[in-house]
């Protein structure tokens, strides 16, 4: 948490419910801009740990890499031919041949013990060290067996037959041709990636390259999920009577994997208040983020908003979203906790809108939505309430954006059959046909 | 594999390379697109396997998923309120209110014991059964306390204060309003999910909901690595001298995740043909698809292309792209064999043309590039030659694309600096300043 102050954000933006437990229902509701405000303002990457280079894909550098040595270590051919000294090809063509006396071999990691000097060459292999007194490697097919004037054969052959002949160079080559120069790929001490990055496959083959068994990468947050409502059977039962399966822990283990956290699961908590906040008061310990699904709203099983203000704060209950309104955020334990409505749509959206963006956080990635977004014009219109962000599935049909559902939080299918969503700003009012619209892709 | 038949596609297609051994280089190299064809018509999704629904996350569904119950299984609130017979709630307005008597509270799966009957109602919570009789819900911000006209207290309160109360009621409902219907979400007997599909977070919440513990999925590939060289050490070590870090192995292992498979690792295989024929039977055998890095080319210690040749078919030996132009694939015990080159530039590229196509048609995926991909004009010209395929490094800088290098395959940086590449086809001499061109993203 960076400089997290109790109390501060609430101060500063004003509170967002009113807490009178008379009321019924949200006094005012926080705007979507703030809470991802308060998200940034209060969560930051958690703290370096080692990863196994070869299990460091995705995670997120915690301190910048320097190079201790340089790539590469030593001048090496960069294709098969005979590693010469440059000057003594010039003017050469196919009837003015250069004819050069081999002395060696340099293959890789195996030098050729002889240097090259005026009149000779060493045969080489690509990535092989480029023996000291050449400076460049004429490729093999810039060459000829010196004697019979024919393409000379397979290097190896060759060796075979006469291993000390002479070869005719047919095309001159310039100082350093086909010659990987000391440090070309990367110089020693030169930062080659820096902290914040998100490793890349290439990433970890560079720093394989300068010898690094490990790297140091931010944390991957531990989130804790408690589950509560009584109707609610464990993911993997079979519905029964009036009871139905838990839809939430599934659905978050892959958005939770998806950020870069690992998801902490426990029993579904009954709606009592009691076992909530043993539940909670765990995973606020346990965890470094706790996410809540069901009993967030105002209904009166709803314990979870008032045991976050009791155990820690709850700097916001109620967004002005649909869906998702009863969504809420606190800190207890100085870990965020956030408040997900039960009905599965909802939970999604509250999940991508905010939790998500916290998880990312803390793992060190950026903060914005990971999904790929593409721009179509929409076939139908989409109506809006201004003032509140909405969050619609939509299709895309013929290269056109076809609205599914805003509202009807309890069909998880609407999320199922749609490819994406659309996020129409409080300051919209919808939009028209024919209107571009960025449709986030699931 | 899907009806492979050794030798049908160099016959259908003609030959790629020559065969005569004293023959140097590639006497015809395959097009980009032709090895794409290869791999489509000879690779197909690998057997089905269960996975528990909470670990198949991102997994291919091998079977159509039909519901077994309708969800919802019974007639659910939708909001925290009274069910009602919504006929008697026409024409209700807050000066005129319908009283009604409370005679019961169905709570989720906690049902109501009475039903409802004229003038009478129930409590009711969001998700809880809805009670014989009603064919509606008033939501509790649509009523008032009967005897007091003020706003009713939250439902606990009123239940303790006097359990057996009436309701008035301050604006009528429509029959079916605010009740989720049986099998509103899902119907029994349809088909939630095809076959084919990759799973998302809210597919597993669906499935959930439906009673499935666990589901069918396409297994994910076995993927073998061998990599050969002399010269190098494993992935960890620090270099030494003439020896250089693998820088293969850590790379191609994230890459095969993305794209859906396991990676198998081994020792470095030595270039020595005896070695990399037992390495090359064993991985045939034992893995899915195999990838050979090193060794691929057409130099004296390039053992790979002939011993797939050997031990099965070399389908392709060099394709007309740059860089990667000695790539190769071949069918040892009819399972793809990836010859990647051992520079690590082009063993990227190799893998992402060719070889994680093969591993995302395997793991049942879309063949197709994984990357996000972006349209933005070129700053400066990209050269390229008619009739090769070139895979072109760039980075992006305000909103322009900045092509950083096309040859230069031991420089691994080049993908670490860049933001992504640009493919220029077989069909274009480059593209001019200006030009929109596609970014695939790393």
């Amino acid at each position: 948490m960076r400089g997290f102050i109790p109390g501060l954000y609430t101060l500063r933006h004003g509170a967002i419910m009113n807490d009178d437990p008379r009321m019924r229902g949200f006094s005012r509701r926080a705007d979507v801009d703030d809470v991802a405000a308060l998200i940034d303002d209060h969560v930051a990457p958690l703290a370096a740990e080692w990863a196994e280079l070869l299990a460091a894909g995705g995670r997120v550098l915690a301190a910048d890499m320097t190079a201790r040595t340089d790539v590469p270590a030593f001048a090496r051919a960069a294709m098969d031919g005979y590693a010469v000294i440059a000057e003594e090809t010039f003017g050469a063509t196919p009837t003015d041949l250069r004819t050069l006396r081999i002395v060696g071999e340099s293959l890789p990691a195996a030098p050729a013990s002889a240097a090259v000097e005026p009149g000779t060459c060493v045969r080489i292999m690509t990535g092989a060290p480029v023996p000291d007194g050449a400076d460049a490697v004429v490729p093999v097919e810039q060459t000829r067996k010196e004697q019979t004037g024919q393409p000379a054969p397979k290097l190896r052959e060759e060796r075979r037959r006469d291993g000390d002949a002479s070869v005719a160079i047919t095309a001159p080559v310039t100082p350093g041709r086909h010659v990987g120069r000391v440090g070309e790929d990367i110089k020693r001490g030169t930062v080659v990636l820096k902290a914040g990055r998100r490793l890349r496959p290439q990433d970890l083959g560079a720093l394989s390259s300068l010898g690094f068994p490990r790297v140091p990468v931010v944390r991957q947050p531990y989130v804790a999920l408690i589950v509560t409502g009584n109707e609610l059977l464990p993911a993997g039962s079979k519905p029964d009577g009036y009871k139905i399966v838990d839809a939430a822990t599934p659905m978050l283990m892959q958005l939770v994997q998806r950020d870069g956290g690992k998801l902490l699961t426990g029993a579904i908590v009954r709606d009592e208040k009691e076992a909530l906040r043993e539940a909670l008061s765990v995973a606020a310990t346990r965890a470094d983020c706790v996410l809540v699904s069901g009993g967030s709203s105002v209904g009166q099983e709803d314990h979870a908003p008032s045991l976050v203000r009791e155990l820690g704060e709850l700097s916001i209950h109620g967004v002005a979203m649909r869906p998702a309104s009863p969504a809420g955020i606190g800190f207890v334990h100085q870990k965020p906790v956030f408040l997900l409505p039960g009905n599965p749509v909802s939970c999604l959206c509250a999940y991508d809108f905010f939790a998500g963006r916290a998880i990312r956080l803390l793992s060190g990635r950026h903060p914005n939505w990971p999904h790929t977004k593409v721009r179509m014009p929409l076939k139908q219109k989409i109506a809006s309430q201004l003032g509140r962000t909405d969050y619609v599935r939509v299709r895309i049909e013929n290269e056109q954006v076809v609205p599914l559902a805003i509202g009807g939080a309890s069909i998880l299918t609407s999320t199922v059959r749609a490819h994406g969503f659309v996020i129409v700003k409080k300051n919209a009012e919808g939009h028209a046909p024919g209107d571009p619209v960025d449709v986030r892709l699931y």
